[in-house]
């Protein structure tokens, strides 16, 4: 383990988390293009994350998802992707920013342009969340190890 | 209460906090030039902030200062700050960012540019958090009330 950080970084010499995506694999691939750096990490932080996100043309940040727990913000630094929720599609621009409670609105943003896309997405950690996919045959489950995954009727991936 | 906004938004288009500081009227004169846009809050968002911070040249972030409990993040958008810590001082720019760990570095940031500097910040919110300020005689304490302030000795400011 790095020991954390205790001066200033540029987010973007953070080098990007190895592992591209935690889904199964079958919903991992659909996550092609998409790089994370964990900075929240980096300086020891663990009670909530913050991730410098960016989208390849192409690529989307998530499944179609909401939390039960866990509060998510987006604040998009470049690029101009656009949210995908469950009432609807709102396009973004650098500077525009959403928060998504707990049982909010599901959401994802999908980069549609041929542009790079980057944002920051910031999340709380609650052992309990559970994410939910309207679109997909998928639950998650958080836990200390992190996140674990079945499909809606429990039975495993 | 306006209710929880469900849609993006222009991050400055959300109406700045109007009270400048809830610090100690001594204190609070010396934010002058500091405006802060509560971006969780119009989303609802209750287990951390972030906040859209803009220092006015001559202004800072904050008094010198630590949390117990609290973790804070924060990423410069524009502007040059500088990083005030009990370690030393760190030249900011565009695109950097810190977290500071409970009990880690006391830290703020002060703007000695001619140009306007804008950050996010990001802290969860923790009722047992208190406020440690090396360079003053003062305490803050948080509880469902928000911040109370009482000199070093604990009698009241």
């Amino acid at each position: 383990m790095t020991p954390p950080a205790r001066a200033p970084l540029a987010a973007m010499d953070v080098q990007p988390r190895r592992k591209a995506s935690s889904y199964p694999a079958p919903f991992a691939a659909r996550m092609s293009g998409r790089e994370k750096r964990q900075l929240g990490d980096v300086f020891g932080l663990s009670r909530f994350g913050v991730n410098l996100t960016t989208l390849a043309p192409g690529a989307q940040s998530a499944l179609l998802h909401r939390h039960t727990r866990q509060e998510e913000f987006v604040y998009i630094l470049s690029g101009t992707p656009t949210l995908r929720t469950d009432e609807g599609e709102f396009p973004l621009q650098p500077g525009m920013c959403i928060g998504f409670p707990a049982n909010g609105l599901a959401h994802h943003l999908v980069n549609r342009t041929a542009e790079e896309v980057r944002y920051l997405e910031i999340g709380d950690r609650d052992p309990q969340d559970v994410g939910q996919y309207p679109e997909d045959d998928l639950v998650a489950r958080f836990s200390a190890r992190g996140w674990s995954f079945t499909r809606k009727d429990g039975t495993p991936w």
